[in-house]
């Protein structure tokens, strides 16, 4: 595995080169939610920055979006099979934070 | 483990949220080494990003700048154990990306 030349290991990182990517990706792994819940349930993302982020995990392949026929209209998204293969490789990168996230923050304000 | 309140998590998702930070890191996992080799091993990342982005790197603890009093001076990279521990995720990141990145790509190349 080749982070350098090979343009798919680049792409992943491409994928989580927005923070909020990750994040909505992890919110959903229960399940299908509808954006209102999803957005309290991150906290401090925006309608604008959430919607965006949805579209562009649809179109990474990572989420779909399912429109049902209410009055008034309900919007769902769900990771795909994709989305869902994301979610070990999310959780390794969560369980280092967990481990060491304190030595991170410790060593930003020992140089700032 | 929690990505959506929790600081530290998303503090790990903002490390990688610079596609460079975990390119960088993993060219320095092999040992130390000086920034013309990072640049040449990494290609399509120029002095200025690439002096930028281990400064970054620093800054969180992640790598350590080495001089040596020679003529002329030379300057290496390595990781710290902090670093280190870092390698894990981006490698589950990496192999995730080996088996899933054709299907990616493929849906961006279906919805764009």
């Amino acid at each position: 595995m080749e982070f350098l030349a090979d343009c798919r290991a680049r792409m992943a990182l491409d994928l989580l080169a927005n923070t909020w990517h990750g994040v909505v990706l992890w919110a959903l792994r229960h399940g299908p939610e509808r954006p209102v819940t999803l957005r309290t349930r991150i906290g401090g993302i925006s309608d604008k920055a959430l919607a965006e982020t949805l579209r562009r995990l649809e179109h990474h392949g990572l989420v779909t979006r399912r429109r049902y026929r209410e009055a008034p209209p309900r919007v769902e998204y769900a990771l795909t099979p994709l989305g869902e293969s994301l979610l070990g490789p999310l959780e390794a990168l969560g369980e280092w934070a967990d481990r060491h996230g304190d030595a991170v923050m410790a060593a930003q304000e020992r140089v700032s």
